[in-house]
C-alpha cells in the first residue's frame, strides 16, 4: 500500500498536532566540523569530488535535514511503539516506509556516493555520512532502510558481474527493492567462520542455496516488492572456516520469464522484537525449503568474506555514526527540556519563597550536560574524519594513500565502539537531565536509550572490536597503524602549541598518547613472545582507553579551529557557540580524559588473569 | 476480580510451559553474605531479636524464595508487557496482584519488621531486607505493592494516633488496602519544599486537602479495595518550603457509617507509561475536586519532612536493594546464556573445524561476567551491612548508638547510588554478553536493564545523593560521620593483615581512604572559605568515588571471612564458591578501584568550572 499525497498530507497535518518540534541535532556544530574542522570543500580539489564546494555540501545538509524533519521525526515514536509484525510470511512495518523508499530514491539519496555511471553523485563519502548524522539522528530505525540498500548495491557494483547489476539494480536503485548484508546464522554470530547456509553449483548460472539466516536487518518486509540479499555461504566442497566463504546474491523473488518474478523459496520464518530499534524489522530467513532457492555468484568463489571486508569499514563507521546521532537527539532533548523545567533555586539561595530556576542552572545538570555534549560532539567529529578517510583512499595513490588506509583501519574498532559504548552512558544521562519524567513515554529520551543499546552488538560486538584493534591493526605492518596514527596526533599538538590557550591540552594529550604508547609496548611483548591469551585478555580496556585519548585528540583539533576563527576575527559563528565549545573542550579534558590514568593502571596490573580463570568458579 | 484456586493452578500449569525455569539470584553467596560476613544471627542477642538464629534466618529466606518462584518470576515478563491501564477512574494491573497482596499479608510480610503488638514479628531489618533481595530479584515492580504498605504502615505506627491507626491499619495489614508516599507533584520534584498540596483545617477531625500529586508508586490500582496515602501537604498559613509540610493519612475512600466507605475525592488523573518498572503502576492524582477529599494529620503540625525523612534512610537502601536484586537477575541470567551458547573457539585454536566452545570460555566474556558478579555481590554485602546498622541502632544506646547512625548517615547516599548507577552498566553487559539475543525480549536482559534505569532517579536522584553525602553527610557534627567510617574501614584493614593473600588488598584499600580523606580535606576548605557552589560543584563525582571504595571495603570484608573459612578448614561451601569469591575480589580490586585514581584527578583538578558555566554556552 502506497499513500496518495493527500493521505499524506492529512495525516501529516494530524501529526503535527501531536508532537511537538523537537530539535535532535546542532545544525551549527555539524556545519562547523564538516566546513571548519574538516574542511570537506578540500575534497573538492579532486576531479573524482569536483564540484563538492562548501555551497554544494551546506545543501545537501540542508535538503538532509528537510527529510529528516518532514518524513523520518514524525515517525520517531509511532514506528517504536507499532512494531513490525511478523505475518506468516512476511514482515508487516509501518505503511511510510514504502513511499520514504521512493523519498530517498528519488531525491538520490540510495545512490548518491556511488559513481555517475552506476547512477550515483561521487558524493565524497564524509558528506554522505554527515547528511546520515542527520536522518539517524532524526529516527534511526527508519535510516537503515536506504542505508542498507546502498550498502548492499556497493558490493554488487564492485564485485558482481555487469548481468547480475543489470537484473538487481535497477529496483533498489528506485527503492522498490530492498539490499540486506546476510550474514548471521543461528549458530555463527560473532564467529562468521561457523556459517553453514550450502550452495551447491547447477551448471545454470546459479547454486541452489540451503540454509538458515537469522538478525537480518530489514530482512523481509512489506515495504518493498522484493528483498536481494547479500548473502554469506559456502559452496559445497569448499574449505571450512572463512576461507571457504562466498559471496551470493539471494533474492527473495527472482525474475521469471516476461518481467515476472519467482518466488525464490527465501522463507521468512519470524521477526525479533526488540529493547528499541523497533522500527526496523530484523527477520529470521530460512532458505531452500522446497530446494528452489537460487543464488547467483558475486566475483569469484571462496572469497566472501574479504569482499564483505571491503565494506566493513564503511558499515562500523555507520554504526558509531548512529550512535552519536541518537546520543545527540537525546542531547537535544535533554537541553529542551532542561531550559524548560523550573525546578528548585541556587544551593546558596535560601528565600524558599523565591521562584524557582530552569534546572539548566544546577551545576551538576550542566555537568551531565557537557559529558553529552563532548560524547556527541568528540564522536562526531571522529566520524567526519574517518568518512573523510575514506574519501582521500579512493583519489589517492602510494605512500599518500597507505598513511591514509593506516589511519583509517586503525581508527575504525574505535569510531565503531566509541559513541556506541559512550552513547549509552549520554542518554542514560539525557534521561537523568529529565528525572522521573526522562523515564516515561511522554518523552523521547527513554527511546533514545532503547535504540542506542543495539550498537555495541551489531555489526562487530565490542569484544570483537577490541581484539580486531590491539590483535590486528595495532601489530599491522610491524606497528605502522600505530606509527601513522601518532604522528597525525603530534601534527595536532604541534599546532596546538601556537595558541597560549591550547597549550595545557596539547600537553595533556601528549602525555595520554606516550602513556598509550608505554601501553602498547608492555602488551605487545606477550604477543612477541607468543602468550595470546595474555596479550588479548583486556583487548576491550585498550580499546576504551585509545577511544578517550581519540576522542581528546577530535577535540583539540576543533579546539585549534576555534582559537584560529578567534584569532583572525573572522568567524561565522556567535561567540557563545565558541566559548561554548571551548568550555566543552575544557571539560572533555578535565573530566573525561583522566580516565585513562585508571585504564593504564588495569593494563599495567591486570596480569590478564581474567583469560585463565576457570569458569567452574562461577559455579556456587 | 480475586482468581479462585482453581483458575490459579490452571494459570500456573499453562505458564509453566511457557518459560524456562531462570535462576535470578544465587542462594549461596546470599547466605554466605547474611550468615558468614555480617552474621544477623548476632543481633539475637537482644532481646528485641530474640529467636532469630541461623535457622530461622534461613527459613525467612527459604520462604521468601518459594514465594519469589511461585508467585513472582512467573509474571515478571508478563507483567511487562501488558502495562497497567488507566481506565478513567482507576489503573487496570494485573489480576494477580490482587491475589499476591493477601498472600503477602498472609505470609505475614507486610509487617514482618514491626513489633508483635502492631501484627509484626520484630524480625530484624536487615533480615527482611535479605528476603526483599530475593522477592526483587523475581520481579521488582511486583514487590513494590506490598513494600510500599509496608513503608507507608511503618509511618503510621509510629507517628499517627491511636485511633487514626485503628481506623486505616488493619485493611492495610490484611493486603486489601494499599499504603503510598505521595511526595511529589508536578512543581515540587526534587524540591520538597515547593509541595503546593493545600490542606485546610475544618475542627471537625480533619482537614480539607486539595492539590495535585504525581508519579505516586501503587497511587491506585483495581488490587486492591482502597489506597491510603501518607500525603505531604501545607496547612492554609503555613510557612514556605520544607518548614511548612504537614504528613496526611488521605484514603481514595474514608469510613463512613456502617463501615461502609465513602468517595474521598481523590481522583486519579492517569497513569505514566515508562521504560521499565511496568508491573508498577505509578499515578497521577487530584485531590479535592469537588471539595470533599478529607487528611487526617498524622503527628504535629508542620512535621511532616522530619517524619518522612524518619522513613528515608530505609527507603534508600530499598532502592539500592531493588537495584542489585535486578542486577542479580540479569547476572544470572547472562551467566547461565553465557554456559549454553555455542560461538568461536580459542583465540589460539587455529582449527576451524573443532567444534564451537561456550562463550563462558572466552576471557571477555569471563571478564564481563566477573564485572556483574562483583558489583552485584559487592552491593549486597553493603546492603545487608546497612540493614545490619537499621537493627543495632534500634537496640542500643549511647555512644554506641550514635557510631551505628553515624556510619547510616554517611553510607545512606551510597548504598542508595552505587547500586543504582552501577546496574545500569551491569544489566548492560549482560546483555552484552548475550549479543544480539540479549537485545531481544525473547530474552530477559533488556527487561532487567530497562527496569534498573528507575533507581537513580526515584528516592532522590544521584545528583541529590551527592549533595547529601559531600554537602551534609562529610561535614556534620564536624566529620564525626566521616570518622566513624573511616575507624570500620581501618579495622578492617587491619583484620585482612593477618591473612597473606590479603595484605596486598588491604594495602589498596589503604591508598583508596587515604586519598579520599585528601580530596575531603581539599573539598572542605571551600565549604569553610563559604564557597559552597565550588564545594558541591562535583559532589557527585564525589559520591562516585566515595562508592568505588566502599565497595572495596565490602568485598575485603568478604575476602576475609573466605580466608577465615579456609583457616580454619570449617566451611561449608564449595571449594569453587570460595576460589569464585577470591577471584572476584581480585577483579574488583584490579579492574574497578583503579577507577578512583581517574576520580581523583578530576576532583582536585576540575576547579568546579562547572558551576560558573553560563547556560547561554549551550546555544549555537
Amino acid at each position: 500500500m502506497v499513500l496518495t499525497n493527500q493521505e499524506l498530507l492529512k495525516d501529516l497535518l494530524k501529526r503535527e498536532d501531536e508532537f511537538m518540534a523537537q530539535k535532535f541535532y546542532s545544525e551549527t556544530n555539524l556545519k562547523f566540523i564538516v566546513n571548519d574542522v574538516h574542511e570537506l570543500e578540500s575534497l573538492s580539489k579532486y576531479p573524482k569530488f569536483e564540484g563538492y564546494d562548501e555551497d554544494s555540501i551546506n545543501m545537501i545538509l540542508d535538503t538532509a535535514k528537510g527529510i529528516a524533519k518532514d518524513h523520518m521525526f514524525p515517525y520517531f515514536s509511532e514506528m517504536d511503539k507499532n512494531q513490525p509484525v511478523y505475518t506468516g510470511s512476511t514482515i508487516k512495518v509501518h505503511p511510510f516506509v514504502r513511499n520514504f523508499m521512493k523519498i530517498m530514491a528519488e531525491g538520490g539519496w540510495i545512490t548518491a556516493p556511488f559513481p555517475v555511471e552506476h547512477g550515483g553523485q561521487n558524493m565524497p563519502m564524509s558528506a554522505f555520512i554527515a547528511s546520515s548524522f542527520i536522518l539517524s539522528a532524526a529516527n534511526y530505525s527508519q535510516s537503515v532502510y536506504p542505508g542498507l540498500t546502498t550498502g548492499a548495491l556497493g558490493l554488487i557494483f564492485n564485485y558482481a558481474a555487469k548481468e547480475l547489476q543489470d537484473i538487481f539494480t535497477p529496483q533498489m536503485i528506485s527503492g522498490a527493492w530492498q539490499g540486506t548484508m546476510a550474514l548471521t546464522e543461528p549458530e555463527a554470530g560473532s564467529s562468521l567462520g561457523d556459517v553453514k547456509t550450502k550452495a551447491v553449483p547447477t551448471g545454470k548460472g546459479y547454486y541452489l542455496v540451503r540454509g538458515q539466516k537469522t538478525f537480518i536487518s530489514a530482512g523481509d518486509h512489506d515495504g518493498v516488492d522484493n528483498i536481494v540479499h547479500l548473502m554469506l555461504a559456502r559452496i559445497e566442497g569448499a574449505p571450512a572456516g572463512v576461507k571457504g566463504l562466498s559471496l551470493f546474491i539471494v533474492p527473495k523473488h527472482r525474475p521469471g520469464d516476461n518481467n515476472t518474478l519467482v518466488f525464490n523459496d527465501v522463507n521468512c520464518a519470524g521477526c525479533y522484537h526488540k529493547m528499541g530499534y523497533r522500527g526496523a524489522p530484523i527477520a529470521q530467513l530460512s532458505m531452500g525449503e522446497s530446494d528452489d532457492c537460487h543464488g547467483y555468484l558475486v566475483g569469484e568463489e571462496n572469497k566472501g568474506l574479504s569482499y564483505m571486508f571491503h565494506m566493513m569499514n564503511e558499515a562500523r563507521i555507520n554504526v558509531g555514526l548512529g550512535a552519536a546521532a541518537i546520543s545527540s537527539a537525546a542531547y537535544n532533548a535533554a537541553l529542551e527540556y532542561t531550559r524548560e523545567r523550573q525546578q528548585g533555586r541556587k544551593i546558596t539561595e535560601k528565600d524558599s519563597a523565591k521562584p524557582q530556576i530552569a534546572i539548566i542552572e544546577h551545576t551538576d545538570i550542566k555537568r551531565m550536560l557537557l559529558k553529552q555534549r563532548a560524547i556527541v560532539e568528540g564522536s562526531l567529529s571522529l566520524i567526519i574524519y574517518t568518512g573523510k578517510l575514506v574519501d582521500l583512499m579512493s583519489v589517492t595513490e602510494g605512500a599518500e594513500r597507505e598513511h591514509y588506509e593506516l589511519l583509517l583501519d586503525i581508527l575504525t574498532p574505535v569510531v565503531k565502539t566509541y559513541p556506541s559504548e559512550m552513547g549509552i552512558i549520554s542518554t542514560s544521562q539525557a534521561i537523568q537531565c529529565m528525572g522521573g519524567y526522562g523515564y516515561t513515554d511522554d518523552f523521547t529520551a527513554e527511546q533514545y536509550m532503547r535504540d542506542v543499546r543495539i550498537h555495541p552488538i551489531h555489526e562487530g560486538t565490542t569484544g570483537i572490536q577490541g581484539m580486531d584493534l590491539l590483535g590486528r591493526k595495532v601489530t599491522m605492518k610491524g606497528g605502522a597503524a600505530v606509527k601513522a596514527y601518532i604522528s597525525e596526533m603530534q601534527k595536532t599538538v604541534q599546532e596546538a602549541g601556537e595558541f597560549p590557550e591550547l597549550t595545557g591540552y596539547a600537553e595533556s594529550l601528549t602525555g595520554a598518547v606516550q602513556l598509550w604508547q608505554g601501553v602498547i609496548g608492555e602488551l605487545v611483548q606477550f604477543a612477541m613472545k607468543g602468550e595470546i591469551d595474555r596479550f588479548l585478555a583486556d583487548s576491550t580496556i585498550f580499546l576504551e582507553l585509545t577511544g578517550i585519548i581519540c576522542i581528546a585528540w577530535q577535540w583539540l583539533i576543533q579546539g585549534i579551529e576555534i582559537r584560529k576563527q578567534l584569532q583572525n576575527k573572522t568567524s561565522r559563528y556567535s561567540s557563545e557557540f565558541m566559548e561554548g565549545k571551548m568550555i566543552t573542550l575544557k571539560y572533555f579534558y578535565l573530566y573525561e580524559l583522566p580516565g585513562v590514568f585508571a585504564l593504564e593502571r588495569i593494563l599495567r596490573n591486570s596480569g590478564g588473569f581474567t583469560a585463565a580463570v576457570d569458569p567452574i568458579y562461577f559455579e556456587d
